[in-house]
């Protein structure tokens, strides 16, 4: 492995964050707060450890070979969120390095999961900062997911080899380049739509902006302590929706439907079937809601369980409601769409709806060649037959993704948490939710656990974010074998 | 579908529960209770349904296609349960039809969950064919589970076509009826040694036969209220603990062992990684109970959660101690050993070693491609490479056993549970334990579960207990296309 080159490319990343870092000054200076300082120095620090490391270590060869590429990305979401950890610190908002780096992760993994008691306590500069590393790690993420995965055959990513738009040029430099820049343009409309409405309901420029930058990220940082509850407006709910279920579905498809072909919408098998699990989660919501007396009226009901629901499957993890008031039903559904998560492709995380039609349709197939054994079943997904490799891809994240789960939690209850609080923390990073169930719901953060729990968060957080191939294959013992 | 031939086997069966209620007669006149004149009643009636069934439907052609194999299999066991509860409800110590058929589903799925609060004042013959019930029905899934299963394709349990004993001959009858006398015979011959032992320890016949029954079908009915703990005897204590484990154990390992070959047991793959999980197990369970002070001495806390681990992996569901007052970690752990359950080709349930062993090794192998993309890394278990579709049948297995889980849980919730407890009884049925946890612990019963709740729980038992697809495939649009 080349080693010189994965630092170099860590170097322009970090020198990348500082730039990123100078955007959040205007609002220091307007609000002429104390992140003035801090937030400059982090950034000149930045910039010049990125631009020193590049200078020393840059080869000329850049051709990269897939475990170095596993060695990037991975180290890449490991070093924004350590370099982009010092304002916190050096500003002393979040005097705890361990605490500093948590709220971190849980930006740049677009999580929202907070170690901050109270948000608004924070000076502005900060605040934008902290909303600004989801948004960035929304752009990661589309890169990775829809340029960068597919290459590198990371659990049935491989199905978008031949979605993706762009000019399908074989070389991989040129497609990742021209991927990126289609879906960045597509993300960047979107957040600047949203700013417009949150401004048009009311919102302060500060407050829109930062809202849509973590809703586009589904990264679900609030400016507020009482989050989207703070505004109690059924225009801002409903537009937060919207566009936390637009973050959650595939931005190939957006790309397709602003090049004018809407209908791909509805011949996305993933879609439609994100869209009616969305759908029949509010239904069954809103009844056993009505039925609990938790609302009186119909449309409090929907307005408060859609809410909740899109929030919980995109992995955005806004709240306006403490769902743990709600029936322990309404509760064990959240857990599952927890679980869930958005579309493939998407800035949402989780086991992705992609992943988990394939193994229903898989489940269909099998009952299907017990009558007829020697019939061939295929599963068909987008009206092609997914070759097997990629069932055992599908089959090989859904094994790894629970076995995490099992281990964080089991370690997670050692550490003192209870079991539903321990399934709720660990399955919120894991997903890239925020908040869980127990003693780190809605209402709730993450600012008690043990420390030893917070770093267990932090990596769940990170290889959850990574469709845990890319960060798990470090791991292995044939990753260092020459 | 043949259905006269469905019927006139499942008049067999009838027969046989019939001749079967006779051999709690003895016990009901030794001592001289109220369950002889309803136990007599019920097997006569048993019996002359049998007869007369079989007799004005036996039809000349008893070729088996797969429809009427699983429609067989499925409805035997409904059909046991169904006629095994008439000695509760005609001698009114069950009064309830909902929390009779309970009980009896209870017993022949042997997962040992029970509505009565006060097991000893059943009358003794009744209590004997409480027994019993698990007895007979672990003999069933010991000849399901290595005939008849592996020739259905039924989740990746054709692995064993080429491991099971006796003469090899192609056609399916002579191998069942060959391979069922002689792994019964292992099963009897144990049960036979267990008795004895316990014997030795103090026990009566009546309590050691009736516990031996439930101990070698991983049942775990007992014939004491406080279950195993109303020994409070480390040696009574050790004996079941060894046997729990035997029967969660492959019974073609036991076999080739009782035969000479003790190795066998070491070669297996799953054996190893069963008897690993076990230990593993206890051992972290006995460093968190010292390190809580749950326990005193090290002797205690092995004593007490060795019994809980292999009572709870091997899904018998016996109990010495309360583990809800244990650490959350424990008890997150034992959740974890409920989905895991026994060994293929045993008396348990669950998932089955076998299938989370090859899902294992497959998640590895795909992480061992992803470094070499064109590399064959086949998955191999015991020696041999696990075909294709074999993990596709595993696969599609434990989708289908997760959905089910879900899908209950979100239904026991909905009827008022909370999610602990309704994990736990989900799960408890599921993979057939008995005690789960909250409401449903091991200190408690089933009792005060709405009555649809004891229904869900019933059928979760049943197709629990025949590896989902066998009874799942039924409600599948293709099984009744003809």
């Amino acid at each position: 492995m080349n080693i010189k080159l994965v630092i170099s490319i860590l170097g322009i990343i970090v020198f990348f964050i500082g730039v990123a870092m100078l955007l959040s000054l205007p609002f220091s200076l307007y609000y002429s707060d104390s992140s003035l300082l801090p937030i400059l120095g982090s950034s000149i620090l930045c910039i010049v450890i990125g631009i020193l490391t590049w200078f020393f270590l840059k080869t000329p060869e850049i051709e990269v070979n897939p475990r170095e590429a596993f060695a990037i990305v991975t180290f890449a979401w490991l070093a924004m969120s350590l370099f982009g950890s010092i304002p916190y610190v050096v500003s002393g908002a979040i005097p705890s390095f361990t605490d500093a780096f948590f709220e971190t992760v849980s930006g740049f993994t677009t999580t929202g999961a907070s170690i901050l008691t109270n948000v608004e306590a924070l000076p502005k500069g900060l605040l934008f900062w902290r909303s600004m590393t989801q948004w960035l790690g929304g752009m990661g993420i589309i890169l990775l997911s829809l340029a960068i995965l597919p290459i590198l055959g990371v659990g049935g990513m491989q199905l978008f080899k031949a979605e993706s738009p762009g000019p399908t040029v074989d070389k991989i430099k040129p497609r990742i380049g021209e991927t990126a820049k289609v879906l960045w343009q597509v993300y960047v409309m979107f957040t600047f739509v949203q700013t417009l409405l949150l401004l048009l309901g009311g919102m302060n420029i500060f407050d829109a902006l930062s809202h849509s930058f973590t809703t586009m990220a589904t990264g679900g940082f609030s400016t507020r302590n009482l989050s989207i509850a703070h505004y109690n407006s059924p225009y801002i709910d409903t537009v937060i929706i919207v566009f936390m279920f637009i973050a959650g579905a595939n931005f190939v498809l957006h790309y397709k439907a602003l090049k004018g072909d809407v209908r791909e919408y509805f011949k996305n098998n993933e879609f439609v079937f994100y869209l009616s699990i969305v759908l029949i989660s509010i239904f069954i919501s809103v009844l056993l809601l009505i039925n609990s007396g938790n609302y009186n009226s119909f449309t409090s009901a929907l307005r408060y369980s859609a809410f909740q629901v899109v929030s919980i499957i995109t992995t955005t993890g806004y709240s306006t409601a403490d769902y743990e008031i709600w029936p322990y039903s309404i509760q064990f559904i959240l857990l599952i769409l927890m679980f869930i998560g958005g579309c493939a492709g998407s800035t949402a995380g989780g086991i992705k709806n992609m992943r988990i039609l394939i193994l229903l349709k898989n489940g269909n197939a099998e009952l299907r060649k017990l009558i007829h054994p020697k019939a061939i079943v295929p599963v068909r997904y987008n009206n092609r037959t997914v070759p097997q490799d990629i069932i055992n891809n599908i089959l090989a994240f859904f094994v790894l993704f629970v076995t995490t789960f099992v281990v964080a939690t089991i370690i997670m209850t050692i550490l003192g948490m209870d079991i539903i609080s321990a399934m709720g923390a660990v399955i919120a990073s894991l997903s890239n939710i925020g908040p869980g169930l127990g003693s780190v719901g809605p209402m709730d953060n993450y600012s008690n656990i043990h420390f030893l729990g917070k770093w267990i968060l932090s990596f769940c957080m990170i290889i959850g974010r990574l469709e845990l191939f890319t960060a798990l294959v470090i791991f292995t013992k044939v990753y260092w074998k020459v």
